[in-house]
């Protein structure tokens, strides 16, 4: 299933990356991309800042559906906890000081 | 230290991402970016994809170093992971077909 044997907590962090896409994205329609509900399940369910997320999943919809079709694909939701990493390592960063 | 609870294991993993690079990042020079040095201990230990870097670490600081200041920070990090994950999710569709 993977490309090596996904031992270290770095590995099997982008591994658990990989499968919650999955979890979710093979729930209705096309089976390789988040619709609207999917995301917002996601988010509501793997992510403790869904409930804080302001303006809410239309404008994380927006904000993250690059091509505009409506569906969130593998790449716009690499680009989403690109994001969300650079939010949390700020936090770590702060939390240092 | 993080701005929620990070209990689930998708927040375990993103968790996971930003440890991982100060874990290398305050080893030597600027504690809040990768040297050369850090970013082939990190691949080296933290990747089994490491030992078959094709071109080496060269070729892989020049291709995340945007800047070119001879040093990756947490964000040219984040596309690095980006990069592997749509990498890790090519196999694991491969491997459901």
């Amino acid at each position: 299933m993977w490309p090596c044997a996904m031992d270290t907590p770095l590995e099997k962090a982008l591994a658990t990356l990989v499968c919650t896409f999955h979890k979710y994205s093979g729930r209705e329609g096309d089976k390789l991309t988040l619709s609207k509900r999917e995301l917002k399940e996601l988010v509501k369910n793997e992510l403790g800042l869904g409930e804080r997320l302001d303006g809410g999943i239309e404008q994380l919809m927006k904000s993250l559906d690059k091509n505009s079709d409506q569906e969130i694909d593998f790449k716009e939701y690499s680009v989403f906890l690109s994001t969300l990493c650079m939010a949390y390592n700020e936090f770590f960063q702060e939390s240092r000081k």
